[in-house]
């Protein structure tokens, strides 16, 4: 049967497996027990099912803090996809619409039945397609972003982009807080973006994509990026949590909307953080994200000033790059905090199919964006080498300087 | 100037001087200090500026339980409007964009300058258009909830919506986790709606109105909410959270949906009941849902299963009741948990400007749903005259078996 099983982490006094079955026939028939039988047999199809109930030990610290001793427990409850539409607002509102403000109730996973799965499209091009774009195989991808870009003219932009490009960087993306200004409006931004990618290009023969952030109201964003599409934006940069994931889904089923679009995390920390409540981020960052359509998802790293517990990030990644019969692989991008530095450390986490993302760890190098690409390129190749970034910094002056500047994570290999 | 004054709850072991100081600058112009005179001109006037920041007491329990010696405090941020464009995605993403992955941080609140307001709605109709539509004045509007109407057909949907209008409701509104489906399709649900309430309407002169689900797909949402409105729609019921608030906003902004809109918080709680993160329940239930255009805000009430704390209910009904020069009132629905009973407690919380909503407090009437919508007409009644329940009861059998049966709670007066 069709079908979707969400996983919940429960924090109750009550009994969990009562719990799950009340959770089980509210957000689904209602009522079963005193229903008649041929109503009974009429509404089995529809009928949630308690899937599992897997008890936790208790948490002290979680009952002191909430004031009352607490069960702790992981309930799968299935819900018939004849309940709902094969869209997320529906399955949502199904799985965790009410119930999300029912106590301490957090939504950890849905498993999607492989029917509903082909309701989604996935990314568009992946990381697959996302190579061949930009020309790079067997590494990281590398990207830097936009800095202090408020306020600041076409020129100031142009010459930002012209940097970080010549460091030999595979993506720029902008600053997410960029929208609609005067100063540098969206379609200039594209339009001048690719005069300037072009002729470093021809200076370097190296390819380098322009992410433009897509803002304005949800409805008129896909007139925004059909326009993007044709006067040739490379990847669309996109706010999901500040839309809805529905909204990336629909942008992403455009057919002339065929450009790669990057997943931007910006509000969804209002929705995971909480041990009690919202929803587990590589539910939210990674699986979602992917299934709606993302080929980049941008998350918090786990080693910088913002930073996101290790198993998660790496559960984010997981989602992202696991393989699955009916969506492309997203690319994980772990940012935040990152350096030259780090390069050890975010292949061993992430391995080569994913994007190395970074702002300060560019535009802070002592030579500028451009020293700053190069050593994270040296650095990369370094580490694919077998080399120590000790090692390579000998041979290469940009990364030996990032490297006295902000340090070396070397890893054992 | 034009600008948002965000105000956050902000748990942190650093100064928190420094940390606003940081949110300022990093969500507006990145830098400061060591920019050239002629730059900090040209920025100024784009530079988020540090409002206020006052600290409150630490709090030992949060410390056990965060493992670390956290300072708390209100801080208030003012980014100026130039920076973003006015929509909510762009403010969202604005003030609580990265800044909600930054740690123990919860959005609090947000203040729109005069000129900012402007560029939001409202709802349509509010508490003076809608009153209008059910002709009812000087007295808090009465609603019910379809109940276990998945997999059910038209005509037993048509049993209960007669029942409940029956009873004397003013609002019937859908079950939320009722989608299109081929038993009861939205449009025959609206026209077969209308036939049953001016059936009942001709048999009692009492106008109900009925509240459909509107579902599907987002870039779809607009050509069915329009078709809703052609074949006469009374009222939309509209899962925002599942969607985005810009996408109400829409909605609402269509001229050719000029109907009224009925904001469920269905998922919200995966946003509003952390202490840590997230945002505030007043806020986004109330100020947000009203300024982008909600006739109707649902949210849990005080007093049922799923209960929400006093003070959040009574502050988002401020938020969507208060007069503002801007936009018109919407009436709060605290909701969950309704009987009969409650009325006196609902009347002195919410006041007259308000909706009671009742599901099993009218279904579960041992009259049926006609004899439970009666109960609550009379318990509206009784306290609106100055009388206890217990009073009114001698002389209504209907209210009589409904404090029987769950209660009454008398409000001294």
């Amino acid at each position: 049967m069709s079908q979707v099983i969400a996983t919940y982490l429960i924090h109750d006094e009550k009994d969990l497996e009562k719990k799950a079955e009340g959770i089980a026939l509210g957000l689904t028939v209602g009522s079963w027990t005193n229903l008649p039988q041929l109503q009974k047999e009429q509404l089995q199809k529809h009928k949630g099912e308690v899937v599992s109930v897997t008890p936790l030990e208790e948490d002290e610290r979680v009952n002191e803090y909430l004031g009352k001793r607490v069960k702790r427990g992981l309930v799968r409850i299935a819900y018939p996809s004849l309940n709902f539409s094969a869209d997320l607002p529906a399955i949502l509102t199904t799985v965790f619409g009410k119930l999300s403000l029912d106590g301490e109730v957090k939504l950890v996973d849905l498993a999607f039945s492989e029917e509903l799965k082909k309701q989604f499209p996935g990314p568009r091009f992946g990381i697959d397609g996302i190579r061949q774009k930009v020309g790079a195989d067997h590494r990281p991808l590398l990207m830097s972003i936009f800095k202090g870009v408020i306020g600041r003219d076409l020129d100031y932009l142009s010459e930002q982009l012209k940097q970080q490009a010549l460091g030999g960087v595979d993506l720029v993306k902008d600053d997410e807080i960029l929208f609609e200004n005067d100063l540098t409006p969206f379609e200039k931004r594209i339009i001048n973006g690719k005069a300037v990618l072009n002729d470093v290009y021809e200076k370097t023969g190296k390819k380098t994509l322009y992410a433009v952030n897509l803002t304005g109201k949800t409805f008129e964003l896909k007139e925004k990026a059909k326009r993007a599409a044709e006067i040739g934006a490379d990847v669309i940069l996109f706010n999901v949590f500040a839309y809805g994931l529905d909204v990336l889904q629909g942008l992403r089923e455009d057919e002339d909307i065929a450009i790669p679009i990057m997943a931007h995390p910006a509000v969804s920390g209002a929705l995971t953080p909480s041990e009690f409540y919202g929803i587990k981020s590589p539910l939210l960052l990674g699986k979602l994200l992917r299934l709606a359509g993302a080929d980049f998802a941008l998350f918090p790293s786990p080693y910088g000033s913002v930073a996101l517990d290790r198993r998660e990030a790496l559960g984010i990644a997981d989602e992202l790059t696991k393989e699955d019969e009916h969506w492309k692989r997203s690319f994980p991008v772990p940012s935040a905090g990152i350096h030259p530095g780090l390069v050890p450390l975010l292949i061993r986490d992430f391995g080569i199919d994913s994007v190395i993302n970074a702002g300060g760890g560019i535009h802070g190098h002592p030579d500028g964006a451009e020293g700053g690409g190069k050593a994270f390129r040296a650095a990369i190749e370094a580490v694919l080498a077998g080399k120590t970034l000790e090692e390579a910094a000998k041979d290469h002056k940009e990364l030996k300087k990032a490297i006295d500047l902000w340090g070396a994570h070397e890893v054992a290999v």
